[in-house]
Parts: structure tokens; sequence; C-alpha cells
């Protein structure tokens, strides 16, 4: 069973990612690295003690729809119940509304574990979060009086409403309406997929986030509007009142994440009410909606980042736990009788090495974006947009190469149990399917990456990407001059693979330049995954040389890591660059070949 | 839905794997070139329209357990039937007892479509013509008389039982007993699990071939023996008698194949008949058991590794199908109102080209491996060694690389859908899980790895891996050599991976010869990849300048897509060359450090 790996996330969240030094800078007023260790403990042990244990079960009986009412699965509702009763929910949200308005590291930190004991689970939060963040940012402050107090607590959630059959990657094509009524509140008819709780019955309300097109509204993305959406209108009181005109007419199906209901929704089809139309009121401007979703995106792509560290950790521990007990044959050296666990066997510690390095990347990769956000806003003028810019590069890489490699290393883990890695009861093979909605929600990992080298390369002229790599290039340096036994090699390695990075961007900019976009998009994914590798290299390195207060066990793991990673992964790197750069070109005239 | 590529099957069989040469030769009798198309093009009908109609239900339902009885999904008694009747579970037999006796080639080409139209289907018939082989080779003429009729038709099916709980990859660790009646006959007692349709009702009669020791058996891998234990006893005339003392006790939930039954199998525990113990006969010698099964091992490793070509066949082209239809934003150069379909994005086409590339280059092996199987057979003397040497080495690669690419090809496949890809009704989803299994079963992927390192690469003191790069670097100079357009920088990449490949076998070699075996080992799950890029490269190669009899299209899309492979998948090679050489020896200490 999951247990929260608390002091390596605590390790990577001060040591690694910036969390103590701007502890000491006084950048978060009342947060100490007591505090951070205090929450990050009791975080990590409702994730262990009360998620993970319900995580099976929300899988094999999963969510229920009879006569447009969602049953989540047994124990989902007490789980939910003490989950706000011991303040979980606030734990980001504006403290003007009862929230602790701690930095988005805390909350990713704490995400990574909850999602571990069950993504099933924590993503219903995960989406409430967000909504709190687009209502807090974008609504009038009547919204916010009514529904913010709710929502913070989780005595209410909040959905996300974007997606429709035709509109998924591309949301200008969305044809929900909204119609003023005239009273400052709109009518809003249409219908929405994959909205996640979408409808559920752990709350006695939902506060739907959607977004539609006013009647005169231009088309495509310039043309949508928010509007926040009650599954129940809320008296002046504060009271529930009538039912709003909208409903949950399907559960899908779906591959994993069985707990989480993913519905599709229907506003205003006259179903509750007199006037057809389910209420809402605008959020933000009209005609900004977008704008609106844009400025919780990093967050959310973030958010969705930590689900794959979550499934890839909690796939390790479990491969881990097996491959320790399980023995078969004879690994080189065994001494003695009978057969070797086979955590003994070469072959199962590169898979275990593997999936543990892949993890400890990907989740440092997503503490420094959380902490590029943080500093973004507790920075001002010039340095605000230098963390503003970083936060930016690091969101698609986080998202992307994050849940790419949460199913590589859920993979990895199936392998590790043989054939009890196919068998449902065993686990293994949950992470494997739960672990693979997270390179398609939020974003597909190839939007992400086109959103890295189109919009993130050019950031500054070029000058953020290369502020970042000289930071690496600092780390490589830092591991050279530690002389640390155990890294040997480690710092030439992540320097050739920095070059490696390096001239790579140098050829996607060439190509933006020269407008050779369909050549820079073809070289997209594997240049979002050599970046995750330079960074997730560059990180592990850091942790390498940095911290550890005479944890010398702890400290030999990183180090150990840090090398495997150097040696066995950062390779990757030379034939990344050689495919972007020497077959990125041959991309659109073999599909013109190929798919006629 | 699937449709089968009979003529990319029939290129890559005739004119890259050796079979046009073969038959020229006359190696094998009454094939012609006209009888591979037609038994091709009438094995593809049967999976395209009669077996892959019945996939999903076959997914959706699976196999049901009541009362020790199997119930198939809907409409899987009346396939099997129709696939029994149509003659296609005779295609290899030998003709002694009714089968077709076509060479090895045919039947995994056959297999492929099979599989591709349902693995969960197909796993049957596959088991059962390795049982026909095993007891063709190795039992004595009085059983192949009782039985072998009936499994060659398909009358009556056929299973492996081989693991124990206690016994996955290592089999020495087998308990099942055996003994000696003293008629001649055995009495067996255990408990196997993981057997594929160990029990269904497809057919009147089941015959299981089992592992077991017999009472005075040593230790180990040299104490097990084969046997043939069938469900019903047959009579001297051979209707069916008494039922044997054995049953499923347990049906596996798993990830995937829901349709194939995998069932927990209890032999003796004294459930039918008034003495205890299943009924059996030797099959070969005593203690030779394992011998048995690896004469057969390299047709089930290469049956398995199919599986993954199927996988990744049918996943490409449901998600090419998809990439087609489905239109999402605007993709560089288009022209012309409204959105893209998806396949005009350079990233989908990244995807899809590299989904169909590494198919590709998975057939192409798998159908050499096949063709150097035949030709061991068909061949005497030093020829014979010569190309059973050559089947030692690519039946691990065949079975690992393709198992693998089928696994990373189905999950790019739930990618290019989209959100639509997590959803179960899609069906893309359930290759990625259907295929999570073969690199699994068979020998694990990593068992596959060791043995083409530790016992393929020694073959003819590593001449015969040796043999195989010359003629992969004949291809490359083919290549050079014919000039032709669209093929530009392909004999350099090649090259470039046979470079590598060398390099690596010979620092593996030595790795061996000097006693690092534990770098070695830690070394051959990257190896192996590598060996699979550089022959799947090769051979998509070959297939670009080879045969094609005026079919422009055909040429050209494999012209682009040997192009594709060489500058967008044969890169990683290099990298995999670094990781092993440079990498595999900081395994063990990583491993040291960071499980304890």
């Amino acid at each position: 069973m999951y247990r929260a790996p608390v002091d390596e996330i605590s390790h990577a969240l001060k040591h690694v990612a910036g969390l103590n030094k701007a502890i000491e800078d006084g950048r978060f007023e009342d947060l100490s690295e007591d505090l951070v260790d205090a929450i990050l403990t009791e975080a990590g042990r409702f994730a262990s003690d009360e998620i993970a244990p319900l995580d099976e079960g929300g899988d094999t009986n999963g969510a229920r729809l009879e006569n447009g009412a969602v049953t989540t699965a047994p124990g989902w509702q007490k789980l939910y119940k003490d989950w706000t009763e011991g303040g979980w929910n606030a734990l980001t949200g504006p403290s003007e509304f009862g929230g602790q308005d701690l930095p988005i590291m805390m909350s990713v930190a704490a995400f990574e574990m909850w999602n571990s004991g069950s993504l099933g689970f924590a993503i219903g939060p995960t989406l409430t979060v967000g909504a709190v963040e687009a209502i807090e940012k974008h609504a009038d402050a009547a919204l916010k009086a009514i529904y913010l107090e709710k929502m913070v607590s989780g005595e209410w959630t909040g959905t996300m409403n974007l997606t429709e059959p035709q509109a998924g990657s591309d949301l200008g094509a969305l044809k929900t309406r909204a119609e003023p009524v005239g009273d400052g509140s709109y009518r809003i008819f249409g219908q929405k997929i994959f909205i996640t709780y979408g409808e559920h019955d752990l709350t006695d309300n939902i506060v739907h986030l959607v977004l539609a097109r006013l009647p005169d509204a231009p088309a495509g993305t310039r043309g949508i509007s928010l509007f926040l959406v009650p599954k129940f209108l809320v008296n002046d009181d504060g009271s529930l009142g009538a039912r709003n005109d909208l409903q949950c007419v399907g559960l899908e199906h779906k591959l994993g994440i069985h707990a989480s209901p993913t519905c599709t929704m229907v506003y205003g089809d006259g179903s509750f009410g007199d006037t057809p139309g389910a209420i809402g009121w605008l959020v933000g401007e009209e005609n900004k909606g977008l704008a609106c979703m844009f400025t919780m995106m990093n967050n959310a792509r973030l958010h969705v980042g930590i689900q794959g560290v979550s499934a890839a950790e909690a796939a390790y521990q479990k491969a881990l736990e097996y491959a320790r007990e399980r023995t078969q044959g004879r690994a080189p050296g065994h001494k003695g009788e009978g057969m070797s666990p086979i955590i003994e066997h070469p072959d199962v510690q590169r898979m275990l090495l593997t999936m543990k390095a892949l993890t400890g990347a990907a989740r440092a990769i997503c503490y420094a974006c959380a902490h590029a956000i943080d500093m973004s806003h507790a920075s001002e003028g010039e340095a605000a947009g230098t963390w503003s810019e970083r936060a930016g590069i690091l969101t698609p890489i986080a998202k992307a190469f994050s849940t790419d490699i949460g199913v590589e290393v859920a993979s990895l883990g199936v392998q590790c149990h043989g054939g009890m890695g196919f068998i449902e009861e065993t686990g293994a093979a949950r992470y494997f399917r739960d672990s693979r909605i997270a390179p398609i929600y939020e974003g597909t990992n190839g939007i992400q990456a086109i959103d890295l080298v189109t919009r993130k390369l050019p950031l500054s002229d070029g000058g953020a990407v290369a502020a970042l790599i000289a930071e690496y290039r600092d780390d490589a340096e830092a591991v050279r001059a530690s002389n640390r036994d155990g890294l040997e090699g480690v710092a030439e390695r992540l320097d050739a693979a920095l070059d490696n990075l390096e001239a790579t961007t140098g050829w996607l900019t060439e190509a933006l330049q020269e407008g050779r976009k369909a050549e820079a998009l073809a070289g997209a994914t594997p240049y979002l995954r050599l970046f995750g590798l330079v960074a997730g290299g560059a990180y592990l390195a850091r942790g390498a040389i940095v911290g550890g207060d005479g944890d010398d066990a702890a400290a030999a793991t990183r180090a150990a890591l840090a090398r495997f990673a150097a040696t066995n992964l950062l390779p990757e790197t030379a034939s990344l660059r050689a495919t972007v750069t020497g077959g990125s070109d041959t991309v659109a005239a073999a599909a013109s070949a190929v798919f006629g």
C-alpha cells in the first residue's frame, strides 16, 4: 500500500525547487520550514491512511448514474467529508474566504500525495481548486460572496465545462449559447462532455463554470464567455433554492479513474423550472472567457502534471514491494540456497531505478514550476515577469513530460510484476489504466509541446529559455566543483545533454524564424521530452549536492539516482536532438506519401 | 474496423523476409507465390469479416466460470466452429494428421491478422498449434494416433500448463507431481495458474500438456517431465470416456484479453473418478520435459511476438481512421475555411508515422525470424545450423521488441484519439489493455533480453550475430547503390546505427568474457531494443528497394517509412549504445544505494 514519501518531497521542495531560499528571503510571510513539514506530514498521512485504502474499491465499483443522480463508490462520501473537515480543500484558497492562502508549491506537493492515494478521488478537489481560482480572479464581488467560502471549504465543489463533441483542443469551435435575461443573469443552452465530477453525491451543490457564446459574439476563440452556473440556485440567505435547468445525462465508461464520474452535462433542455435555460452569471468580461481560463491554465496544467508523478510514485512503490518479496531464479553473485528476490536481478534493478529516477525528475520539474508560479506572484516588476516566463516554460514540460513518464513508469511497474501485473487484483494494472488519461486532458501533450515551441521559446527573444539552461549549467558546474564521491561522470553527462538542448533549441528557433512552422511543430514532442530529461537530470544532480541534514542513506540514494539518470537516461537527449534536427523535415513528405 | 493489410504482409513475406527466394529455390515443395497470396487473402478475410466484429463483445462480456464450466462470450462458439470448418486450425499441422504442413511463415502471417481481429480469440488456437508441435515432436505413436488429428483440425484444443504460483520465469521451482501407475500412465497432482483456455465451451475435449515431477526426479529444471492429460479420457474407438480428475477452479480478472479464459487448473484433487489423480501419459523422456518445451519455444515466442505487431496494426488503423475524420484547429498551410482533419497536424503525423514504422519494423523482424525457422527445417548440415542460429538470435528480438512496440503503438493510438481515446467504446483503449500481456507471457521481455545476450551473442563465437549485421550492412549498401529518390540519408543513418549495434555487441561480449555478468545483464534490455531498431530499420530499407510489381503508391509509402524510420527512429540507437556501454556499470551500485 502506498506510503507518502514525505521526506523526499520535502527535500525536493526545499532544496531543489527553491522553497527554502524563498522562505529565508521572507517571500511567503508566515511559512516556515517546520510548517512545511507539518503540512506535508499530515497531508501525507491523509493520503496514505484515508485515501489510498479506498482506491481499489473506487476503481471496481466506480460511479453510477441513475435517474440523473450519480452515486459515488462506497466510502467516498465519508472520505470526502473527512477531507473537507480536515481543512484540506482550503489549503490554497484565498484567506478572505477561509483559505490558508499557501503557495501553489504546497498544493502541488499535497496533491501529489493525494493523487497517489487515488487519482479518481483527488481529481475532484483539483477541479474545485481551479474553479475557486477562476472565480477569485475574475468574478465580481457579489458572486464571490455567494460562492467562494463554500467552495474553498469544499462544502460545494466546482467543475470546468469546456469540451463539446466538436470542440476539444480547439475551443473556438464550441457552440453552447448564453442569452442575457436582462437582470444581469443569463440563460445557458448546450451540451458539454467529459465533465469531471459534473454530478455526484458528495455535496449539496455543485458550481459549474461553463464556456459559452453570447448571441452577438464573434466566431472563434474571441467570442467565448465564462459563466458560473450552479446546480441549485442560492437564496439571499445562502440557503439552497430551486434546481437549475441542468443535468447529467450520461457517464463515460472509461479506461481508468472509474471513481471519478465523467459526465455529459446538458444545460437548458427544460427539465427543471418553468422557463428553459440554465441560469448563470458572467465571470469576467464578455467574450473574454478564454482569457479567464488561461489565468488558471498554468495551475491546472501543473496539477495534471503532478498526477503523472503521483501515478509513477505509487506504481514504483508497488513494484518495489513486489520485487523485494518475489523470488525467482538466481541473480549473479547470489549466495546461499534457493532463489533470489527478483530485486537482485540486474534487469529488474534497471526497471526499478528507471522508474524511481524518472519519478524524481518529473517531481522536481513540477515543484520548480510551482515555485516559479509562486515567485511570480510574490515578486514585482521585472522579477515577476522573469518568474512568470520561467513558469511559462516549465508548465508544458511539467504537464507533458510528467504525464508521459507516468504511463511509462506504470507500464514498467506492470512488467516488474510478471504475470501478476496483468491481474487486476494486484493493483499494478490500475495505475497503468488510471495514468493514461493525464497525457490527454487539460491540453493533450501534443498541445503542450506546441505551446512550448511556438509560445515559450520566443519569450524574451529566447532569453527565458537561455536563462533556464544557464541555471542548469550552474548545476553541472556545482556537481563538478563538489567533487563528491559517487557522482563521477554526472557533470560531463549533464553538460553533454545541455549541449543537445541548446543545439535543438537553436534549430527550432531558426525554423520558426524562417517560417518552417510545420517542421518546428513536427519536432515539438521530441523536443519537449529532451527538455524534460535535461531539466530532470539537472534537478536530480542538484538534489545530490544540496541539503540532507545528515541523513546519509537518503543522500546516497539521491547521488545514486543522479548518476543513474546521467548515465542511463540522459543519453536519450542525443537521439532526440538528432530526431528533431535531422528528422522533422521528413515528416510532411512521409505523411503525404503514406496517408495520401 | 480492422482490415487485414494483405498486400503489405505479402510484400514483407516475399521480398523482405525471403519467402520468394525460398520458393524459387524449391524449398517449400508445392508452395507458390499465388498460393501464398490466396491463403493470405482468405485468412485476412476471416480476420476482418469474422473475427474482428466480435472482438468488442468478447472484451465486454469476457469468459465466465460457473460450477467449473467456462462460458465464452456470445458468438464465440460459432466463430470457433467457422474457424475450424474453414480449415484454419490445420494451416501448419503435420499433413500425416490432416494438416497443411505449411511453413511457419504462413502461420505467423495468418496469426498476425487473426490476432489483429481479436487477441482474445486467436490466443486459443495459438496454444493448440504449440501443443500439436510438442506432441508431434515428442509423443509416441500411440498418443499421436489418439490426439493429433483432432487437435490439428481444432476439434479438440490444446493447452500449456507450466506456471505455478511459485514457479513463473523459474520453472525449476515447480512442484506438480506425477506418479507412475504401472500401466504406462501416470497420476498427476498439483495446481497450475495462468492456463490460457484451460477450460471453455468451444470443444468437447481439451488436451492439457502439463509439466510435473516424477517421484525420484532431481531438483530444479533437470527433474521436470511433460505429460499429456486430457479433460476427458478417450476410449479405444476414439469416443470420449470418463471425465479426468482435473478442473478449472478460477478465472483471472485481467487487464485485457477478457475473451480468453485464463484458468487456475487443479489436477488430482479427487473431484472426478474413484481414485484421486488426473490420468496422464508421458510425452518425451522422463526428466526431459523442459527440453520438449524448448523445441517449441522458438515458435511460441515468435507467435507471441506477432501479437505485438497485431495489436500495433489494429491500433494504427483505428487511429488513422479517426485522424482522417476528426477536425480540430488549423494545420500549417491549411487552406480554406474551417478546421483541419487532425491528420494534417505535424504532431499527429509524427505519431501516426511512428506507429506505422514501428509496426512495419516489428512485422519484418517476425517474418524474418519465421523464415529462419523454416529454412532451418528445410536445410541440412551446416546450413541448417546457420539458419537455426539466425532463428535463435531473431526469436528473442521478435518476441520482446515487437511486444514492447505493441504497447507503445497502442498507447500512441490512444493519444491520437484525444479524450475519446480514454473512452472504452472507442476501442483504442482495448488495444492498449490487450497488448500489455504480450511483453509478459511466454518469457518476460527481460528474460528474452537475457537470452539474447547470454545465449545468442556467443553463438559461433559471435559469428552468428556478425553474419546478421553483415546482412544489414548489405542492405545499407544496396540502398546507397539504388540511388533511389526519397531515400536520401537512409544508408548513412543505417550504417551509423549498425556502428552502434556492433560497438555495443562488442562491449557486451567483452563484459561476458571478463566475467562482468551483472553488467552485461543490466545492459540486456536496452541492447535488445537497439538490435530491434537496427534490424527493423534495415528491413524497412530493404523493403523500399525490392519487389513492388508496379504499385507506385505502395512503393512510395515504403520508401517514406524507411526514411522516416532512419531519420526519426534510428537515432535512438546512439543513446542505447551510450546507455549500455556507459550506464550498465552504474546499475549495481545504484541499486545497492537505493534499495539497500
